[in-house]
């Protein structure tokens, strides 16, 4: 089959509060090859990742996106993966371009699983996909009583992993990054694991990410997520020399292959936690899984949004049994959560199971789409040709 | 002074070409500050640069670049520094910012010499801008005769150096690179600095690289630049273990300090090529020549298109003398060529020196701004506001 088609669509809350909350709108994008239709989400501010889509070409290493997309053949995955390289190739100075390019490849594996009558997973080479145990993603409370009362929460609802982020933490004291920390252990127990993700917040210094070690040691905290941003590869190799059993986490700034391969080799993380929507896909997150897995290292979903987003970060990684946390959205805004009618609930036994439906085996709800949908128009007149691009809601 | 406007020129050439020609259109950026008004290049898609100035913020790490700009006061390099800090956090998660912040950058040191009376060089703190010496910067012809016939004509302008880069090197055998590379010397002569641009054409593949190198060799190539896309800095350094006196240069793809950082601390580049209008302006190319100094690598600009961004270009490393070469188009479209009625000539001497008047010291042409300007619209609708988002071209 052929890529007849294709449409964006961008989602989004009346309001938009100013907070670490990604979910707040969605860009999605819909193909269409003869009688199939195949889904995606860019986890991505929806308008320039719409223009890069449709732009008008610069010169022959900035292309739209769309060149590498509209009319190519999509019978296998060798055909998704030669999609994958041209836009590197033709898009390569086009910046925004890989963010267009991870929900392109989500609906083209979404598309390919439908006229195969295969999951995702499967056509990625796994035989199996094992549950995953998830952990759910909250912000810091605005004080420590508010993140133990969510930590208490959490624990209520069953989960046996929780991560706690961005907010007051990295912004105060050290003194007073530790009280949010020590919340969270106490309202989560002794038991469950307890990530901190900083949200880039010391950029690249390491003495400032270091003062908090001790109190993520003394709260055995699994993880201390996105100290810096994700080319700060010496200062991540520094830190990671002193954080002891505290892993480092990173990856979900990485927008190719390459970002993420040097945070495993360079920066020395314990997990790479790229995002689905961002890398480029999941033909780019399944290399950097396959390399996780090659490297002893742990690969993570980073997941904030929807359970389409969710499904689709699970594929790359849903055949490895020994990487088993995954990331999972519960304080979604009201749009995302209700975006699919299909939800991956957890189970009785609180693990996590991706469809075994052909494509993704979730889709998102048209009268969702229909309620939360901003008309978007992006037109520029080109002299001489009497022509007009224009990129469109559907 | 505060920032009280800015507006964004979509230029274009009337008929774009499929070659890695990128002068063919402009992405220009204009700021005004009380009387002051500042010029900027983003050397990037026009229309996803625009939409990641003015679209609507998605969460508080995914703000539009103008939130960090407009009002913002600017008295003091360190006010730019600081609108520089806060687009890259507040801008985090979109990805287009960095070519949208570089252009605007520009501006903002364009418009603080301005109204300080001074050049950007010297609010940089340089106390002298030395002479550089021009290399020619050229397509491989599309054989080695033409390469051949290139390379006289820019030794009959008089140049001592001159680069070849894109076109068909890297893309047939290690046969027909060579006989490019050698109709190459041949034409310039024994002594001019033969520079070599694969462009990326090799992705990460250290063997088809390394199978070039016996002839980069033989020609006395200084170096061969970009045979890897920016990130595969694994295999950017297996081959400077191999490439003797022809050292590897890089960078043009860096869209932060971090990037370009670890081309040099990873990478083991000897020259690193950073692009003041991709890698977020005249600030970030200035911390990457402080390292490159630092380091003991050499500091070279990257510009293929107008002597604006020529000049906003060579401004990071103007007083560092011993990096002399700088990169010089000499085959800009017409409407590159002609953006600024000032024009950077060599001199003499054959060198290029950076203008001593205030600010960048050069601007646009209004009438080639009118003659090539394509329109722009970019709008979308938020419902329950009523309001919309618009960007129009001045």
């Amino acid at each position: 089959m052929k890529v007849d088609s294709a449409a964006f669509f961008y989602l989004r809350m009346p309001r938009i509060r100013d907070i670490g909350d990604g979910s707040q709108d969605a860009c999605l994008v819909r193909l269409r090859a003869g009688r199939h239709e195949g889904w995606g989400q860019c986890e991505a501010s929806p308008l320039p990742t719409i223009a890069a889509w449709d732009c008008p070409m610069s010169h022959s290493a900035c292309h739209p996106v769309r060149d590498s997309v509209l009319g190519k053949r999509v019978d296998s995955p060798a055909d998704i993966r030669a999609i994958n390289e041209s836009v590197r190739a033709l898009s390569l100075d086009l910046l925004q371009a890989a963010h267009t390019l991870s929900g392109v490849d989500i609906a083209l594996w979404d598309l390919l699983g439908k006229k195969m009558g295969e999951p995702v997973w499967s056509l990625l080479g796994y035989r199996k996909a094992y549950p995953k145990l998830p952990y759910a993603s909250v912000l810091f409370g605005n004080t420590p009583r508010r993140t133990y009362e969510r930590a208490l929460l959490i624990r209520g609802a069953g989960f046996r992993a929780a991560k706690f982020g961005w907010g007051p933490y990295g912004r105060g004291t050290v003194r007073e990054d530790a009280a949010q920390v020590h919340a969270a252990r106490e309202g989560l127990g002794r038991e469950a694991s307890l990530l901190i993700d900083a949200g880039t917040v010391w950029v690249d210094d390491v003495a400032a990410a270091a003062g908090r070690l001790k109190a993520l040691k003394e709260c055995r905290a699994r993880w201390l997520e996105e100290p810096f941003v994700s080319g700060a590869l010496g200062s991540y190799s520094k830190l990671a020399r002193m954080s002891g059993r505290v892993g480092l986490a990173g990856g979900e700034g990485a927008h190719d292959y390459h970002m993420a391969a040097n945070l495993i080799e360079y920066g020395k993380v314990g997990f790479i936690q790229v995002d689905t929507g961002r890398i480029g896909g999941i033909t780019t997150a399944k290399q950097v899984a396959d390399l996780a897995e090659k490297k002893g290292v742990k690969y993570v979903n980073h997941t904030f949004t929807s359970h389409l987003s969710l499904c689709a970060s699970l594929q790359p990684y849903a055949g490895l049994r020994d990487h088993e946390l995954c990331e999972y959205p519960v304080e979604s805004s009201v749009m995302s959560s209700a975006l699919t009618r299909t939800r991956l609930e957890p189970g009785p036994d609180g693990f996590v199971r991706v469809p075994g439906r052909p494509g993704l085996g979730i889709a998102p709800d048209p009268a969702v789409i229909r309620r939360y949908r901003v008309p978007v128009l992006i037109r520029c007149r080109i002299r001489g040709r009497g022509s007009r691009k224009r990129q469109k809601e559907t």
